[in-house]
């Protein structure tokens, strides 16, 4: 059970509505169970300023490159198009995706527009895929734990989960060869590689390597979604699924929410042209395209090779505060907790000791005005009841000090 | 069947893409007949300079608000804030909610912020209303004929469609209550009842009224899309039928696509909080939130009280267009061919004699380089195919002169 924060910040667990007498029909058997998605409702709580949540997945605000963006939006201002303002195609802006294409390219991953879909971040990339594949009943194979949201956005589909078994270095390649090998109607095979959402894990090359080598023995789309890719901690190089890709299997979701700004609602697909096709006619019945203006903006980004010098800002930032919020859990936790320490990313992944239970536990941690996510929401089958996500990007440093000491008093309390 | 016009203008009825053995699975169900929308494959089109498209639904692109709007990109660039960059409520960004609350208000729908959900345009407010709604086999009744795209996402969830039987004043009232008291499953009934998409024509006031008291005898959801509401060549004033929602039984969906500018993809739902919330849960799933920069760009439009006297302008210049339009087929069409004189909004219907096909003449029309969206996309039944959909906002005066005579002209030769 998700836990429900509403307008008013009365914490309460969240109840289905029923549909009253008042002339509306029934709901959809689809939105049986769907709650509010417990990350968007964290969203809310982030607002109130004297709450410290570690829940969401938000970028810092320090992060955007407010300097560059207001000379961009000067410009672009400046020489205003009715072009920018008029519907666009419903693939992209061209501009953009030949930016993409550029960027992927530098990533070893050798694509053309054509293979570029932009996306109201990279969450419609989920939506679209599973509106293209998907009939009810057909299954998706995920980590385990795994993004919540894809897990709601499948399921509003009719997806069955098969949570695939995983060590350090990620899935078991085996594992996954022996589901693909017994299971019917396996349709898409969902990962995150790189610095993963919830556990912050990240599959090793080898581990990769041999990934594939399973995907390309199935009918079977690899979902690489890789929002957190750039977003990197350490020297060591992790090649994409996507560039491995030599049997057009992998569709790669990026984003440039994490990196850039959300505000502008820019992710993208990269695929081959067949299976980018199908989701662009889900796409138009959906909301036609992405707005051509904030498309602009990000394509004009690109151009002006901004990238690479604000991603080693951000990162160096990230970096820093990763650091300080392993140094605080070291100083803080008591025994019998254990963490991840990513390579990348936005989040670290707690453990408790077996009988806990983070669900429970969450109102008194609220109390103590600190907010994290519950590991069952990331599991297709609700387990383990004892972990927790915590986000290190978004607070700032004496928040994540005071925060992470305010969680670990909860968690004494509680043992 | 829909013509499709691909990336190299190459014009050929569109054939089902096969999945070929290539390591891709079979899609799904609800993709079986779907093809890219022959509107959207027609923007396509209307970006060709030889070519006169009457065939989309964009604005003129001397309708945006240009002057006004770089003074505000201005203002919102110089002021910029992180906040418009990061993520937002899925709700919508609150100045905006509140504007178009106000907006509605001064329409007589007294409605607050917590009735308004911002949407990717208004398209996006019939994917969530499907998604919320419609389960496989479940009933939606539609206008005959009614606006594609919403026959095209209705269909991606599995809707059957009943046709109301439709007179000069809209819905017949009667043939309404005789379809809901018969028919079960049917969970929504979709009216454009201003100038409507495509048939140009307007519900009256008395028919509106009557259709209202259909409405609250039944379960059922009363989606008024109203995209064209604001664009009048009238004095007559036609209230909303969420004006008349005394039972919380309309879903009113507005744009700012047809008003202000499409680039920036704002379309809002007015509804009850009921309603909504099922919708926002759904749009979680699909991209978490339109980007909070452009809802600020247009909090900021309606908050400077720009919008009356723009609705004024770009009234004006529709309705010269219009006329030209109407005053060219009175000069150019043989006889035995009928047209709407629609008060608002952005279309006319043709009527050709019935042993013609508006599908078969289209090549033709191609060549002659006008182009025009055939009837029977229009029809959740397919007929007929004597029919055209003709746009008059998009292309300028001596374009519509230009592209009216080539249309008469094919017309006669295929006769």
């Amino acid at each position: 059970m998700l836990l429900y924060i509403d307008d008013d910040n009365v914490v309460a667990f969240y109840t289905k509505r029923k549909v009253k007498d008042m002339g509306i029909p029934s709901y959809a058997d689809r939105m049986a169970g769907a709650s509010g998605s417990a990350v968007r409702e964290i969203l809310k709580l982030t607002q109130q300023p004297d709450m410290i949540s570690f829940g969401g997945g938000l970028p810092s605000a320090d992060s955007f490159p407010m300097e560059d963006l207001k000379e961009i939006l000067h410009d672009i201002t400046e020489n205003l198009t009715p072009a920018l303002l008029q519907y666009g195609e419903t693939e992209g802006y061209r501009p953009l995706r030949e930016e993409v294409a550029k960027f992927m390219a530098a990533k070893n991953v050798n694509v053309t527009m054509d293979n570029v879909l932009i996306t109201s971040g990279s969450q419609q990339g989920l939506d679209l895929v599973a509106k293209a594949f998907l009939n009810a009943g057909d299954k998706v194979v995920v980590e385990s734990p795994t993004y919540l949201a894809a897990l709601q956005t499948f399921r509003m589909y009719g997806a069955e989960f098969i949570e695939a078994p995983v060590d350090a270095d990620g899935v078991i390649a085996e594992e996954l060869d022996r589901i693909l090998s017994t299971e019917e109607n396996v349709k898409l095979v969902y990962m995150i590689p790189s610095f993963q959402n919830p556990s912050g894990r990240t599959v090793t090359t080898e581990r990769r390597k041999a990934i594939m080598e399973v995907i390309q023995k199935y009918n079977v789309i690899l979902i690489e979604d890789a929002p957190y890719e750039d977003l990197k901690y350490t020297d060591a190089v992790y090649p994409s699924m996507k560039s491995m890709d030599t049997t057009n299997q992998v569709l790669y979701f990026g984003s440039f929410s994490k990196t850039v700004a959300p505000g502008f609602r820019i992710g993208y697909s990269v695929a081959s042209e067949e299976v980018l096709s199908r989701m662009i006619i889900g796409k138009q019945t959906c909301d036609l395209n992405v707005s051509v203006f904030t498309q602009a903006i990000m394509a004009e980004y690109l151009k002006r090779g901004l990238m690479p010098d604000h991603l080693k800002k951000i990162n160096a930032e990230y970096m820093a505060k990763r650091d300080l919020m392993l140094a605080t859990l070291e100083e803080t936790m008591p025994e019998g907790i254990t963490w991840t320490h990513p390579e990348g990313g936005l989040f670290l992944w707690l453990e408790l000791p077996a009988h806990m239970s983070t669900n429970d536990m969450f109102i008194k941690a609220i109390e103590k005005k600190v907010a994290y996510v519950a590991g069952d929401s990331f599991y297709a089958a609700g387990e383990p009841h004892n972990a927790m996500r915590i986000n290190f990007s978004n607070a700032t440093p004496d928040k994540i000090v005071i925060g992470v000491k305010a969680l670990a008093e909860v968690i004494r309390e509680n043992m």
